[in-house]
């Protein structure tokens, strides 16, 4: 399969949920734009990379754009298993939360610097000090980790997540961080969404 | 100046970021590629999108370079109001969200459907029932919103966002927003983060 770009990507995910819930068995890419606000060209770009043989003059089959997308998605595999780092308020929210439940993403660890905070909090998955990080994730065999530890540890953490087999972190701190070239970083902290919006409106 | 795409512009935004806490006078693309992980040809094309005159040759100045990244990101602007819709346990966390503190942001309004919820939760900005979004937004002249309500709300809640002058919407929910061309959406949910990090890591 083609390298796929990010954005193209992130837009690929998106698709692929908007499509669980979309009920006509054809799918225009005019009707993508009307339901995305992506343009309908980007959007035929966007579905090229995939591997998909229908024709789009009619619109795209729904179901085989499904397959196609749950192909790119690895939908099928196995749970992929997560961590949290960093049980402050954002790590906390994010402890039960429940958006994870339908799809193959688990999280089966919690970790902080703070002892307290992992012998007092309650989990339905165990929470550990920060200290044994890497002897958890090797032994669960955790391949992605959720980042919302305080500013200061975000890097520190970053490279020893890195350095111990995590494919990929989703970042909910404002840091930029440096990773080798074999893990890959989602940045989603609120500053940085705000900044991206305001400069998209400001032109 | 140029529309800039997206992605070069989350880029931009925490290249800025970066810059903020880099003590050298000029940085080299290699510098920044071994700094964030996006290649240098990436970094020079998305500088070249900014109104920047200096060589690249023995590296962009600095100062040169956040004095356009200001002017991009319009952080001498005056302070944009956001409001956040949703006070769960996401929306409590981002509550008293201190990353926000030293940027343009403010948030000056939280909604919920819950009038319990908005009556007992504590904030330092009110927090209203949703049901009078609209007439805040405009008394307060907010711009930009924070949605993190419940999965079923999420669409009412961004057309209507969208309808009373809403710019942006930076949405927690793992729903696809049907909005206006002229509002943009930022999705930071954590299920799109993690599909968008397995589809990377799984080519």
């Amino acid at each position: 399969m083609k390298e796929i770009p990010r954005p193209s990507k992130r837009r690929l995910v998106l698709l692929k949920r908007l499509l669980s819930e979309y009920e006509e068995k054809t799918i225009t890419s005019q009707k993508i734009e009307s339901l995305t606000g992506w343009s309908a060209a980007v959007v035929r770009r966007d579905i090229s990379l995939l591997n998909i043989h229908c024709g789009a003059s009619n619109g795209y089959k729904v179901c085989e754009l499904k397959a196609s997308l749950d192909e790119l998605m690895d939908s099928d595999s196995q749970e992929q298993k997560c961590c949290i780092v960093g049980l402050g308020r954002m790590g906390q929210a994010l402890l039960d939360n429940t958006e994870l439940q339908s799809s193959q993403f688990r999280i089966v660890a919690g970790f902080d610097s703070n002892v307290n905070r992992t012998e007092v909090l309650r989990s339905v998955f165990p929470l550990h000090p920060t200290t044994i990080l890497e002897s958890v994730i090797q032994s669960e065999k955790i391949e992605y980790a959720i980042l919302s530890v305080e500013k200061e540890e975000a890097q520190p953490i970053a490279t020893r997540l890195s350095s111990c087999g995590i494919k990929g972190i989703v970042n909910y701190t404002p840091c930029v961080l440096t990773v080798p070239h074999n893990v890959e970083v989602e940045n989603v902290c609120l500053l940085t969404a705000l900044e991206t919006l305001c400069a998209q409106s400001s032109k």
